[in-house]
């Protein structure tokens, strides 16, 4: 049996301090109908003003609004309608003193006028005379030209992840291609001799590649491109040329390794075995998700590559808490707020913290009238289902005894 | 200028109640490496036990526990080693009365043995005895067959999303192929003689096809798969023409219509003249969002229409609240919970309510030491940066008169 090589276990923090080695991948330029949830790669300043124009935002009439001043149900102004505004044309003429035309909403204002009456507040009659009930102010109803967007203003930083609202304003603006962070290609293998092909049946001591389906979901979940490499027997030269085969197509490694310390034993070896590889971090202090692997391999532009361990809740804690914020450094993305990733609840058991270790707590969360109970779902790290029957995490920090019944907690849920 | 035709406004309410009407799309197999996001259109049973076999969770030795009872630190158990189970192979033999296997993490128990002794409480001498310094309970670092899953268990229900832990299980199941409800296919038209495509430089008057790009991607975001139809001028045949040839090729039909009451009264015609088409709704009381039409076209089995206001504000709120859940019903989706979607906050100012109808504020959230306040973003809502810079929405029902500054709110997140 192998011996155990004891390394000081490093704390969350001091792996993520270790990101910044690792630069983000280059930028592509994307369609903006393909661009949902792609991160800028550079700032994006709007190319010109919008609106272009002086734009109606309601039915009525376009007049100057001081014609209007003093107006009241009682007492109507009265104006005379001149014409209309075709939407989408150039109004043909002008609005002098005393005068109205018709515009629909999101008609051009003509030459002239500086507000909209609203339909509502007027009446048409037979000679073309307009009265009107309510006066407006300069600038009622109306979006300025440049109102929404001014040209040059920047609400698009680097590093922001694009939503649906986002796409729109671009559309707007006539953004018809965008300089987009590449999606990080992420490579992801099995290793074990137990390991088999989840579509054969596993003899008796075999099991089915689960892991790499969990990541790689994971993966594709947090905007990266998952690359099912398959499974490796333990065999040290296999292993390590499976690696160096795939350091020039991923932007990252994932292996997900086998719990046995000779299958771990010999995937370090074969990444110590990698050109120019360096092994940063062998074991973190956090749990489940202790025997972890963090290498850098090559020397200008090191590649990432973790070792994940072979539990399904391990693995799946680690990616989580660890190779989630790896991804998102790879992929570009500026510092995520956390609404929608956290949800406060109060814990409806005691849990006792693991001692000198980060413990992370899955737990279902359950509403009871007006309370949010985080339920924790308990289990040896080996199986998958109390995973599936979580809704997220819950963390007892290094140095914390423990955490009570009824205590706040923050779940971080599962996206 | 047409004539202001005045429905009804109908509540939120009253337009979800509509909705079992219509049908959920119908279900499809995928692959289980695409299968992420996917519903499930049945309940899938576990097809067998996971693990298959009584398994070690630890490195160590596969023992009979009650042979360890009695040892301690000063009192150490001597047991024979025997030999040792390969990784993914079944035991070549079984471990008798004071014997003792050497087994692997994942490694499969021989028959006697029912609990491993973790390596950390033994050693073992040259003449292959073992010495064991703590007891070890029957089932101590195991997985017994089916503590996963059992045979027959129902873990994923009709209607559920598929999680990355979901597809691990799965994986581990040998379930490769799935049966899920199909993507709904949302076809997504522009109406509106001042809408050019966002390729063209608009002239004066002009507006680029924005709400197309917020709708389609916001129809992406929420599992289905947005069709671009592109612009149709506001002509009546064309329009009726476009909407026919579209019916048999989508599952929902949005019109992102022109705000003025000219264009609306074409769509609506134009929707009136569809083959059995019914109008549902003209007019929700929700602010902004009032000009909403819901339509259904077809007699057996009637395929939802919704007209969507030309303001983008308005017709992003729409999407969010009556449109997400109409595709949620036609994609299967049962009820989701609203963890990831809601945050709590503190309004940062006074807001008062729209009088008779419930209305949606963007608001952005941002956090002054513990708290997180909800900073209302007003703006009429012809204009989109507001929603750029907005994090989410802040309801304040029916009959509210409006919310007070510092007063708890509940932010539906733009997710």
């Amino acid at each position: 049996m192998p011996t155990l090589e004891f390394f000081r276990l490093q704390t969350r923090a001091e792996v993520l301090a270790l990101y910044p080695r690792f630069a983000p991948v280059g930028a592509e330029e994307v369609d903006l109908a393909a661009a949902l949830g792609s991160v800028l790669a550079a700032p994006l300043p709007a190319p010109e003003d919008v609106p272009g124009f002086l734009r109606a935002t309601m039915d009525g009439y376009a007049v100057r609004a001081a014609d209007t001043f003093g107006a009241g149900p009682g007492l109507p102004q009265y104006l005379q309608i001149t014409g209309e505004v075709a939407m989408g044309a150039v109004p043909e003429q002008g609005v002098g003193p005393m005068e109205a035309l018709r515009v629909p909403t999101g008609g051009m204002l003509p030459p002239g006028a500086d507000a909209v009456v609203m339909l509502e507040y007027t009446a048409e009659h037979p000679d073309q005379t307009l009265e009107v009930r309510r006066p407006v102010a300069p600038g009622e109803n109306v979006l300025q030209p440049g109102e929404d967007v001014q040209l040059g203003e920047v609400l698009f930083p680097e590093g922001r992840p694009l939503r649906p609202q986002d796409l729109g304003l671009l559309a707007a603006l006539g953004v018809t291609r965008l300089k987009v962070f590449r999606r990080p290609r992420v490579a992801v293998f099995s290793s074990g001799d137990e390991i088999v092909p989840i579509s054969r049946k596993p003899a008796l001591g075999q099991v089915r590649d689960s892991n790499a389906y969990l990541a790689a979901a994971q993966v594709a979940q947090w905007g990266g491109v998952p690359l099912l490499k398959g499974i490796i027997a333990d065999d040290f030269e296999d292993l390590k040329a499976a690696l160096a085969a795939t350091l020039s197509e991923a932007d990252l490694l994932l292996i997900s390794g086998g719990s046995s310390v000779g299958t771990r034993d010999l995937t370090l070896t074969a990444i110590k075995a990698l050109p120019a590889a360096a092994v940063l971090v062998h074991g973190v202090a956090i749990r489940p998700g202790k025997p972890t692997i963090l290498a850098a391999v090559g020397e200008t532009a090191p590649l990432p590559l973790v070792g994940l361990p072979g539990h399904p809740a391990s693995a799946a804690v680690v990616m989580e808490v660890l190779v989630r914020p790896l991804l998102e450094r790879l992929g570009g993305l500026a510092a995520a707020p956390p609404w929608g990733r956290e949800q406060a609840a109060l814990l409806s058991r005691n849990l006792a913290g693991a001692s000198g270790r980060e413990d992370y707590v899955r737990v279902r969360l359950r509403r009871e009238g007006e309370t949010l109970w985080a339920d924790p779902v308990l289990g040896p790290s080996g199986l998958l289902s109390p995973l599936v029957k979580s809704d997220g995490l819950v963390m007892i920090p290094l140095g914390v005894e423990g955490l009570n019944r009824g205590e706040e907690v923050t779940v971080r849920l599962f996206s």
